[in-house]
Parts: structure tokens; C-alpha cells; sequence
């Protein structure tokens, strides 16, 4: 199982499903999600991502969270675990302890509360991350959770160390994905987080994808992969933007839980503060969404 | 010592030093700071706020800068530690940190990374926080970092429970903040954290000010809160806000910092990534606005 | 009467009242907002600005529209006409024909579809107008319409020029109010003209208001300038603060215009397109709100 | 010669030279523009767009512009006549005017200065102008400019009236321009406007391209269509999209004219106010980047 090579096919940022009494990590549910996941031909899984809701989690749940992951999925794909802080020794603690259970690489973020006053302030944060790091890196672009893009300079800087690997960038900007593909050595992986422009990113230079919705119809995905230089491709794209959207309005852990307690993956839709999961008027809209993602796709996701 | 009664007046929001060359919080010239503040007539202290760069430091740091300025102060001032976590047991966990090292209160924001998809999410936050509080709270709005402002239907509501007895505003929105004044029982404060916005909020029923550009001249600051009303208070508004001026361009603790140094207060105007310090270029125009500061102040600071 | 006088009080910013069925201007219902304005104590009448709806109106109708305005008022009240629009000969134009109808002033903005690359194109752009300008102009500040705010050295550079007599600013932003006041002369005259901050602006040192609030209760308004520097002014802002609320969410020409028409000025609320009138359950928000504004008034206004 | 077929194409939207001593509209230069245009294979003319300047120019001035580029097209290629206002009397006289003069077809925008408070309200704009206009129309979306987007509903609804033909998305927003081509019949055009977007743009659907740059290399542009779907396209998108990172900084007009002065077809690069043109430290890229250009391009232009 190769990293680099499971992460041009799909990976999922995995949800992280609560007991909706406790407000505990619900470990089964967890596991069916795997199980879901790997039996309909996902490639990689990324747990503790903004969908995994890490900022809820605690670094002890973070850890416990990828290690169930990775005892779960038993090598079949290789596993990126959330390593994202605030403070470098953090974040390299964050990977350490997803090293000690098995993660294959990481992913790592800017300073997210009070952000760079300079595009040196983050490259010199992911300089002393590298420096120390015991697993592989992914980049992780994502202004609207970080406040600040990756600039394409310091992209340009850090992609060029042997254990930074790749970028998953969810800024929704095109411009931005070819900008990272045209300035990173041929081997740097660029990998689109954004669902709605997977088969655009693919089609320019885009090396895979990591995309919450594979929750709700991972064959579909796979699909998608193969036939993105096809016509067929823009079908099943405009099938996935039609579940993207509510994501926009109510975000990615509430929408994606949403439509997996709908496939029956998963027992509750139950998210953390600050959260709160989609309102009963939103429902309808997603659930539609993820039956025409099942209508769409040519072959059905394993029961 | 009264806590409510100190925030009536001048807090600083403290900068937390580092020696250069290890990177390592420089405690003697915290303790500079602070003897700097408190022979000079500030009222509050506030570790591990924003400009504290409290992001940029581990759980453990955290509670070591609270440790040193609660003992520090010494009881002569009221000691309100920086909380902000965005997980309810990584928040509470800080409280108790900072109770158990003689904290009198402890200022949260709302979670920072993935933001709250609708207001219930932060209020919910907010109250699972405030029901196991050991220590009273002050919210802290500050939208630039947290991706999204207090709503003033949620502050409303959590303003009316016991431990909660304020909010620090950063927003530089004046109308937020007299909304925040208007639609808050008489006895909960409303403090203003843009120091460029000082004299119109205490002239909008604001009840004090917690200001990082208070270490360039406490003196100044505390004639600024008795002269607020007076056509002096506008004087004395001005020439901060001069001062404002590049800490919108580089960033709180930089600019802080470099004041500092130029007082001779602390020896080196270090930060953290993903800061970096304000460029040569920069420093003139922080020099000049610092000098002006205490030339306009009717009473110098002591030495 | 003299202008700057006049502009030291309050000045309303007209709306232009529409025949529901034909569209057109309704001259009538014009003139009885002027009547009800002038009998109620308002300083000045400023037609066809944003209230104005100026840019739904050809130059002819906005030139009927000051016409109107100028004749009815008769010299009781100075009038300010808009005179906006992006290029140097229009707004030349524009305030060559509010002077042949006898304005007394105009208002001017910078160009507002593509936007000045630096600030010198506005510095520019307003010095090509204040050459030729046959009357005294009054800059006016508000980037959410013009894309831009006016800069403040733009602001400082023109405000020493004889004929710019004045800004109106409705950035919202209280720190670039206090500039303003800050950087220009004494005698030129900084307005607020957004309606939230009236009396924090006057506190700051601003010169007058221009407010489109000022329709629904004119007294109130008279009564709020005198006051402002006590604690009623407070209680009175925070009343004209509640029915601003509204004009975010739907604009100001229409949540001024259900006002009036609740009030029994004119009509009918018809407005132009892109606006559409307050939808049937946003009305009484605005209806309650206007209903206490006049019982917040120690005088009423005259029926 | 069929406008939809020549909008398929590459289609320019036109500079306006000015003489830099008398700021007028340098004619002369104008025609070498178009003719360096048709010999080098453009398929359609946008007289009057942003990069036009055409909010800089009066309505004289436009149809003038309109009416040199029609004639010296002489029936060689379409003319697509910038027409937007911020009225519909204004708007449709626009159009009429450049009926007269023999475009065949004209843009138009919302309206910009006030925003639509609900898409409702720039439907209702777009469905007054469509009902009277004597030639086609192209809806215009550019968010930057004109405040608000047209709306997927907005669109989806007026793009199935007879004489609105397409719609040129300046946006930037990749799911956008997708959204734009899946909601609307298949001859409605979905023409990119967004340089830096092209390739991925015709890859997901997109009709054809309206691109300032096409300037700086027309030949080159006619490559890049044709070889969209190729490797090749790659290439050719990113030596565009480098000469497009100087127009986020300095806007499309004074960067297309100063690659037009350094290419030799016009002799000044001058603009009116708001702009400015590219300052001197600023054309060094400009210039390199159009060289760049050219050099990629497998065919020279000629001269």
C-alpha cells in the first residue's frame, strides 16, 4: 500500500459520529463508516479534518479517534490523520501521538486565531513543523477556517522538502488549485478538498481528491476518478454539487452526518458546539441530494 | 480588591515576552512588564489574551504566565487569564488551571476554527462552559480572529447568567458595542478592547477599556478613562490612535512589543510564528507615535 | 440661511416617492415629505441621494427632483443635491443643473463601478471636479455602494480646497469618522450619515447629520442633536437605532418609505428596481420601531 | 457572420485609448487596436466593457467608441456593445444607441451603485430591459464591480427569453460559471471572462472567452481554444494566467494598454481617473509576461 498512491484516488475526511446522549465519540458507528467506506473502494481516510469536527475534539479523543481508524482499516488504505494547532510543539505532539497508532502522514494547517501578519510568519511555522516531523506532510489550504491562504510563495518554499508530500486545498479557488499544480515539483501531490470543482481541479493537473460528500456515495466517487476527462465526468460532478451546496449553508460535518444517518450508515446526525446539526426544514434538500448521487453513480455503493 | 470595580477601570492585555535566541518565555521581563503596569496605575491584568500571542503557547506555558503575573501582582490588582480553547473540556480545562493559580477570572471566545453554522452553537458552547466555571467569566468578541461575532442575541442571553460578568469587545464596531451596553443588565460590563474606539464607547456607556497600547503609556491611559467626558479625553483618544494606526498593519503583539523595547521596558520585541516582528521600515513610525503618546499624557510614568 | 449653518443641524436625504401604477416620480407625494420635513424642524433637504434611490433616476428626473425640492422648500432650508456619477464631465453635469435649479450645494461620490487602482484616481478624479464646480461640495463617504472608501490623505489633500465645504460619512466605522474630524480643518464639516452612530459622532467632534431616519420623525431627530451630549441622547440614538436594524436587511429607501407611508406621508412605498419594497413580514418590525421612536420624542411632530 | 457562432470564440473586450495631453479619446489608436485584432484572428469586439473603462466615458462618448469599432470591423466580426446603466430608461437608451450605430448585440449589468436588496429586484431589471431592447443581449456578472452576483434563480429565469443570448462571468468562482452552463438551455452562451479561468472554463462546458488579454496576444488566444482540451492548453493557460496576476494588482485596463504600448500597437497607456496607470516599478512583469506570451504561442502575430 502506497501513500502517495492511494491519496491520487479518493480520500475521505471522515466524520467523527457522537453518541447523542453521552456527547461521546460513538466508536461503532465510527467503525461502520470505515467499513462503508472501504468496502465501496475508498482509497485513503482522513480522520480529524474539519469534518472529523477536530476543533471539537480533545487531543486525547483526536488520537483515540485515529487509532480506531487505523486498527480498523488494517492497512487496506493508508490513513492521513488531522494534526492541525495552533503552536508548533503542539502540532508536532499531534503527529507524534498519530505516529505512535499508525498514521501514515499528517495533515497541518496555519495558525488559525490570531494568523500571520506576514507570509514568513507561516513559512517559518511549517519550516520548524518539517524540521521534526516523524511522519509525512499534507498542507492543508483552508481560508475560511484559517482566516489566511497558504500563499502560493510559501507553498512554493515548503513543497520542495522531502517530507511535505502534498496540499489539500478547500479554498474553492481554481485560480488558486492550477497556481499550486504550476509552482510544485511534478511528485508534490495537489489534492482538491473542494467537492463542487473536483472534476475541474482533475482535469487541470489535480493529482486526487479529499472530499467529505465520498461519505454519501463513495462508488460515485471512484467513478468520478476515472471518467473525470470524460463527459461522463460533468454528470457526476453536477450530481455531487447539488449535495455541496446545503454544505455551504450548514456545513460539512452537519450535512455529511446528515445524509449517512439518511444511507443508514450511521445511527445519529449529532454534532458538537458550535455546531448544530441541520434544521428539519433542511433535511429534505439533502436527502434528495443523496438519492440522485445514488441514481446517478453506474454502479451501487455495497450494502 | 474588587474585581468588577478593576475592570471599571484600565486593563492591560499583557504581551508575553520571549528570549530571542531559545524562543522560551523571558519571565524576568514579564515580571518587567508588570511592574511597569502596576507602578503606573493600571488597574487589570490580562495574560494570555491576543496580544499575549496565547495561541502561539502550550496548555502548560499558559498557565505559567498566569502563575507569575497572579504572583507577580501580587493582590495588588485582579488577575483575568485567557481561557480560549475550542473544545468545552480544553476551555474549562484552562479555567481550573488558571483558578488553581489564583486567577480571578477568565475570558473565553467563541470556537475559531470551524465556526458556528447557526448562533445556538455558540450560546450552547458558551453555557456548557459557564455551568462547570470555577471562575467568573468575561466573553471575548473578536471577530477578526474567530472567523465570526458574538451575536447580540446570544450575548443577551448568556449575559443574564451569574458568572458571566462581561464582555471585552474587539470588534472596532461601535454599534455593536452600544448594543451590547443596551441590551445587557445594568451591572454586567461592557468593556472595550479597540483602543482606537475607547472614548466613544466610554462615552456609550462603556464600563473600562482593555487595551494593549496601555503598556506604551499606562499613565496616559488611566487620565484618558478620568478625562473621557472632557474635551481633553479627545486629545488623549488621538494621539492612541496614532498609535492604532500600524497595529492594524502588523499585528497587536508586534507593534506592543516594539513599544516596549523603544520605552526600554523589555529587552527584545521577539514573537512567534506565525508573527514575525514589525520591519525595520515599520518601527519609526511606532517610535514617533510612542514618543507623542507620553509627551501628550499630563503626567509621566515612572521610571 | 446659510449653508454650513444649516448642514450643522440635521439634514434629511429625500426619498423620491413613486406612483405605484405608472412608475413615475410622484410630485405631489415629494412635496409632502418636503412639508412634512420643513413643519417639523429639519435643517436641510438633500435629494437624490441613496435614500433618493439617485441612481434609478435618469439625469432629468434628478434634475426635476431638485427643482422640486429647491421651489418648495422656498428658501426656508438650504438643499445638498446629489450630484453623483463616474465620470468627470456627468457629475459636472449633474451639479451645472442642480445650480441652474437653485441647490445650493452638491454632493459628490468617487467613481463607483471599476474603482480607483490607488488613491491618487480618486484624489484626481474629485480635484477635476472641485476645478470646475459652480457649487460648494460636499464629499460623501459610503463603500458599501461605491466599492472604495475615500482614503483618508485623499480626504486630507481635498478637504483644504475653498469649495469642498463638508464630508458625509456612512462607512459606519467610528475610527474613520474620528479622522476625519482629525485630519481636516476646522471649519470643514464632518457628517454622520449613518444613522446608528449620530450621537457617538457628534460626541466625537462631528459637525451635523444626514439621515435618512430623520423622515420618520423629524422632531425626534431636532431633539436628539440638542441632546446629544446627555444621557437622553443616549435613550433617544438607542430608538433610531432599533429602526436602523431594518434598513440593513432591506435597504433605506424602502424601510424609509414603509415608515412614511405608515405615518401617512405618502402614498406608497413603490420603489425602483434593484430594490423591491419591504416584503409583507418585514413591516412590522419597522411599524413598531417607528411607532416608538415617536413615543420616545418629548415633542410630536406637527400632522 | 453569426454572432453565437463568433461568440464561441475569442472575443475582445476592447481598451479605450486616450491621448494623454487631452485626455480625449485617441481615435486612431483605437482603429489600430481592431485592426491588430482582426489580423491576428479575433473573432468578436466588445467596445465599452470594464476594460473599456466605460463607466469613465459618457454616453456620447460610448456610442462614439461603438460606432468607430463597427465600422472599422466593417462586417469582418459581431460587435458586442458594452450598454450598462444603472437605470432601464438609461440601459435601453445605451442599447439603441448602439443599434444605431450597427452592433449587433449589447452587455448589460445590474445595477451597481445600489445593490438589489433581493434578487428579485435585478429580475425585474433584467426582464424591463429584455421586454424593449432592439438587439440581444449578454448578461454581465462581475460580483467586484457591480457589488452583487446575478443569482443562479436570477439567471436560470431570464436566460430562457429569446434575446438574451448569454451571459459573459467575470466572477472568478469556477462552480459558478459550472452552475451557470448546468442551469441554462443548451444555445444559451456561458462565456468565461475570468482570464486565469479559461482552460478550465471551455473544459467544463464553457462556450467561449471575452478576455482582455487577448490584447497582449490574439493569436495565442486562438490557440488556446482550439487546443483547450489538450496538454497544450495547460501551458498556454498558465503563460495567460501569469500576465493576469499584474490585473488583480492594477486593474485590466492600465495592464491590457501597457502590454498594448509595449507591443507597440498604441503610443500611450494612459487612463482616465478613478485609474491610474501602472506605476513604474509595476511594468517590468507586465512586459515580461507579455513576452512570455508570445513567446509560448506556436504562431506569431502579425505585426
Amino acid at each position: 500500500m502506497d501513500l502517495s498512491r492511494a491519496l491520487e484516488g479518493m480520500t475521505t475526511p471522515l466524520v467523527t459520529p457522537f453518541d447523542p446522549e453521552s456527547d461521546e465519540i460513538d466508536e461503532a458507528a465510527l467503525e461502520d463508516v470505515v467499513d462503508h467506506l472501504l468496502e465501496n473502494g475508498i482509497d485513503g481516510l482522513f480522520p480529524c479534518g474539519t469534518t472529523g469536527e477536530f476543533a471539537s475534539l480533545t487531543p486525547d479523543e483526536r488520537t483515540r479517534v485515529t487509532e480506531l481508524v487505523v486498527k480498523h482499516a488494517d492497512g487496506e488504505v493508508p490513513v492521513l490523520a488531522g494534526a492541525a494547532a495552533t503552536t508548533v510543539p503542539e502540532t508536532l505532539t499531534a503527529i507524534e501521538d498519530a505516529a505512535d497508532v499508525g498514521a501514515d502522514a499528517a495533515a497541518i494547517v496555519p495558525p488559525y486565531f490570531h494568523t500571520a501578519n506576514a507570509p514568513a510568519g507561516n513559512r517559518q511555522f511549517f519550516e520548524s513543523v518539517a524540521d521534526e516531523s516523524p511522519l509525512p506532510l499534507v498542507l492543508y489550504n483552508i481560508p475560511t477556517c484559517t482566516g489566511l491562504r497558504i500563499e502560493p510563495e510559501t507553498l512554493e518554499s515548503i513543497a520542495t522538502r522531502e517530507n511535505v508530500i502534498g496540499i489539500k486545498d478547500s479554498s474553492g479557488d481554481l485560480e488558486y488549485f492550477r497556481t499550486a499544480v504550476r509552482r510544485t515539483p511534478e511528485e508534490f501531490l495537489v489534492l482538491q478538498g473542494y467537492d463542487a470543482l473536483l472534476v475541474p481541479a482533475l482535469r487541470m493537473g489535480g493529482d486526487g481528491g479529499v472530499n467529505a460528500l465520498s461519505h454519501a456515495a463513495p462508488t460515485l466517487f471512484g467513478e468520478l476518478l476515472e471518467a473525470a476527462d470524460e463527459e461522463r465526468g460533468l454528470i457526476l460532478q453536477d450530481a455531487v454539487s447539488t449535495l455541496f451546496e446545503p454544505c455551504n449553508e450548514y456545513g460539512f460535518a452537519p450535512v455529511t452526518k446528515a445524509a449517512l444517518v439518511h444511507r443508514g450508515v450511521i445511527p445519529s446526525d449529532s454534532v458538537r458546539p458550535p455546531l448544530v446539526s441541520v434544521p428539519a426544514d433542511g433535511r429534505e434538500a439533502i436527502e434528495t441530494a443523496t438519492d440522485d448521487l445514488l441514481e446517478t453513480a453506474s454502479r451501487s455503493d455495497h450494502a
